[in-house]
């Protein structure tokens, strides 16, 4: 506050210490009275400088009364009123007062009457005019105001104005708000990890530390996940898990409408069930070994089979494997759904294609914003394209064709024993976008060979089964397939894949179909990636509040 | 078959081996003729006999032949046809042919021409007859049927039927099923290891082994949990499940208008956040140990922190806690919410009692005929009763003052230094229940002795803290408070706890509240527990599909 305090009245020169007066250095009479007569002069003078002083003292003082004291400071000062959320902001508000609380992206002193403060909430943001004229606002409240660190909490009232010209640096551009009041809530600490304007620009293709540009320092995906919270407070993230969220909302309205029921099945099972490989083991579980489910499947069939028709459920999936890649993670959020189905497992095939593509085009409607924003910064997929809001369903067979076809060397696969690769995939879905202009796709008819021992073979190709996969841009999201019913054929099945339906972790499942059970289908969805796949993103990462893999446990 | 088998016709007696005709006992010519003449008679008679045979034998033949062949045996014999579910089945299908899915309840064989299937799908049975008559249904076909094992899954097509007088024994009574087809779907073993209808029975209120009563074998819910998937076949389960659904689905689409969004944080922790006591260990985590949440708390406060502003999150919460009581588990389903609010914590109170009132009145409006099932098995509870529609909300001091005045020693708790024991807790229940005539009720402002050091401290009482507890039925099933959200105040109040806020299982969280974040508040319920209590169930393994506890792993 140096510069703008206000200084005191200068100090009055006494008589007594007039430098002229100087008894030592004796004068003669008439000089005496000359001197006298100079002396009361210039105590009188003095007098006067005194009195014009103190004038200017108390003209100052009255200046610098701060009359805006209670408008500004801590939060324990503010009124309780309503506030408007910034997303909420629009025409009808010019002109009115609103109460807001944001943070403060960033704030610039134009002078000690002018400041512009930067609001933001949930990635919205909103310029803030302080004006130091009237009583609202003062020198002083500026001061204060513009000390706060960024990202701090403040809650803000002020008159909603249209400014001309539109302000092209905040998201809210056709409106700005005179402050009239503004409290601190939360303060941020001064110097952050990261800062939220450099998380809105997309990390580098490489992901490499170290990197930068002309925009700004360049934040890795890594340094965005070790400072997750401040990562999430960017506009693309608020973004991205708005759609998540409501990709879980959807599936759940979707599989409730059908009449199926959720469940939450247990994630702790007592045996591994693939002989301990690819399953987290729990140490401590009151004096013997528990393992971390991999899949609700034994457990959503067990349901099945106890007559629940058709149920679903979302939780998560623990996978124990060393993969290191943009779409693998060590615990993902799993959409599991099962059914029986009255004739033929296109029944549940079919239902499956129309959840998915429920999802994607309510999505493409109701989410546009979200959608818009996320593609300004992962713009590389562009627009997830899907014919007519239908499924593209091809056999696998059909799959291969078309990469023969394009010259892909598809032997293995021929011989009905190995899958298709990642890398095939990928062509595929290029393939298919360009012959058929989707991203929605849905292979059927898997070779038996490469599918798990529960999957139900083909009724009269046995090299075959009744078996499918989705995928969204050459990128699998779900696996699925009728599964077998009956105890004695999947008895068969197990030990056709050298699994042993004795082991402990397999007894409860085998029995359960034992005393009957219904014809069934289903399917596993990783929310993840469908959220990924959809939006285009780089790495499952970002479709993940807290990704788990092998290098991460943190935050 | 045996008795039923056509048996051929009897064999013709042929002239050659007639035994009145014997060549070494040589006759007179006139004996010869009359031997000649009777011979010929005898063939005569012999032929027409021979010829009675063989019209005999295809009269019978005829009788026997099973025109129904077709209408009964493998599935794979069935036409695909429109099938409708026994809950869909009403008095407008009357004399209308219909086909069902079902498993057979039972069999009863009155005749060889006549017997009674009674037909179960998801705890609903009705009476069908199968009648040879005509060419629908042969004796053939009723032996058949009759003999496939009880609770095997059969595709019945029928005429619709209104019996008179009621079937008594069916939950369908006014309908019954005259049927004309009958297939097997799925064969159930002939020695089940527990009956549905046995399990239909509640179990003994010990929970002892070995009891029985009159009314047939007792069924302990230890007996029913290891044979859990014939467990959920009765009426009781099917209507327990579906309430434990429409709660999850009604606190979803309740948050989701509010604004809130659904995440799923991590499960997989880095380090124990209290020194390892009560906590999971994972130990084959990629060369290093990895733990379980033991709950969302710091996750969805980081959201909150993050700008998230209000999120929700379904999900396991894992306990490694050795509690055998009749409402723990090592593993529950949590219904988790965290939001920020503008003037005062009770904002957020306010929301949180709106929303369980919203589900219990709605499970009352919507699931009558499910509540009606389970209070027939379980009487005991009651009618959950919820006055005039809304929460009950009390000081914990109140709470106290409720005890004292019907006698109880509270000395403990007036020091504001030990919580309600679970006792207390009922006792208080059935005080409230008595004096306001409600199920549903508050506390708030509990002693901050008691309360976990993420809670904020009442403004003006330093005894006492922003914190609450939800109760049903006198049972906690909801913990919750406004949080602190301000990192130096959090290290004062860890410290004070005892805890220490460098350790690492800390940092990441303590440090979300150094870049500034909004008031909120929230709360954790449990998901099972509603249900129970809601339900007025024994035991919370009751209301869980694979419970899991310090014993139990299986299945």
């Amino acid at each position: 506050m140096s510069s703008e305090e206000p200084k005191g009245a200068a100090l009055p020169v006494h008589a007594k210490d007039d430098p002229m007066v100087d008894a030592e250095n004796a004068p003669s009479k008439s000089a005496l009275k000359k001197a006298a007569k100079e002396a009361e002069k210039a105590a009188k003078k003095a007098a006067a400088k005194e009195k014009e002083a103190a004038q200017r003292a108390q003209q100052a003082a009255a200046a610098d009364e701060d009359k805006a004291v209670d408008n500004y400071g801590s939060i324990t000062k503010a009124k309780e009123t309503g506030v408007i959320h910034l997303k909420k902001l629009n025409e009808t508000h010019a002109d009115q007062e609103i109460t807001v609380i944001t943070r403060i992206h960033n704030s610039r002193v134009q002078s000690a009457k002018l400041a512009f403060l930067m609001l933001r909430q949930q990635g919205e943001t909103i310029q803030a005019v302080m004006a130091a004229a009237g009583d609202d606002v003062s020198k002083q409240m500026i001061k204060w105001a513009t000390a706060i660190p960024v990202n701090s909490f403040v809650r803000v009232t002020g008159l909603v104005k249209k400014p001309d010209p539109a302000i092209a640096s905040a998201s809210i551009s056709n409106l700005e708000l005179n402050v009239k009041k503004i409290y601190e809530i939360s303060r941020a600490m001064e110097m952050l990890p990261m800062q939220v304007k450099d998380c809105e620009r997309p990390p580098p293709e490489s992901n490499e530390e170290g990197q930068s540009d002309a925009t700004g320092p360049i934040v890795t995906l890594k340094t965005r996940l070790d400072n997750r919270v401040i990562d999430f407070q960017t506009d693309v993230n608020q973004a991205i898990f708005t759609i998540s969220s409501a990709v879980e909302v959807l599936f759940t309205d979707y599989m409730v409408k059908a009449g199926s029921r959720k469940f939450n099945t247990a994630k702790f099972v007592g045996a591994a069930t693939e002989g301990g490989a690819g399953v987290f083991e729990v140490t401590n579980y009151f004096g013997k070994s528990a393992y971390l489910a991999q899949s609700p499947q034994f457990y959503k069939q067990m349901l099945i089979a106890g007559d629940c028709e058709s149920v679903f459920e979302i939780g998560p999936v623990f996978r124990a494997e060393n993969s290191n890649t943009h779409r693998h993670l060590t615990e993902f959020t799993g959409l599991d759904f099962e059914m029986v189905f009255t004739n033929h497992y296109h029944e549940v095939l079919t239902f499956a294609e129309n959840l998915i593509v429920f999802i994607i085009t309510t999505l493409q409607k109701s989410y546009a914003a979200e959608i818009a924003t996320v593609q300004k910064f992962y713009p590389r997929a562009g627009d997830f394209r899907i014919k007519d809001n239908k499924a593209l369903r091809l056999n696998y067979a059909d799959g291969i064709r078309l990469l023969k076809e394009a010259g892909v060397d598809t032997s293995e696969q021929d011989r009905f024993e190995t899958d298709l690769s990642t890398a095939m995939e990928k062509q595929l879905g290029k393939i298919i976008r360009e012959k058929y202009d989707t991203d929605f796709y849905v292979l059927d008819e898997f070779p038996m060979a490469v599918r798990p021992f529960y999957t139900k073979r083909h009724p009269t190709d046995p090299n075959l089964s009744n078996s499918y996969d989705f995928f969204m841009r050459g990128e699998e999201i779900m696996s699925g397939a009728q599964r077998i019913n009956d105890a004695g054929e999947l008895e068969q099945s197990m030990r056709a894949k050298g699994v042993d339906p004795t082991a402990e972790g397999f007894q409860d499942y085998v029995n359960a179909f034992r005393q009957g059970c219904r014809p069934h289908a289903g399917g596993g969805l990783g929310l993840n990636r469908i959220v990924q796949f959809f939006l285009g993103l780089d790495n499952v990462r970002q479709a993940t509040p807290f990704p788990r893999d092998p290098q991460r446990l943190r935050p």
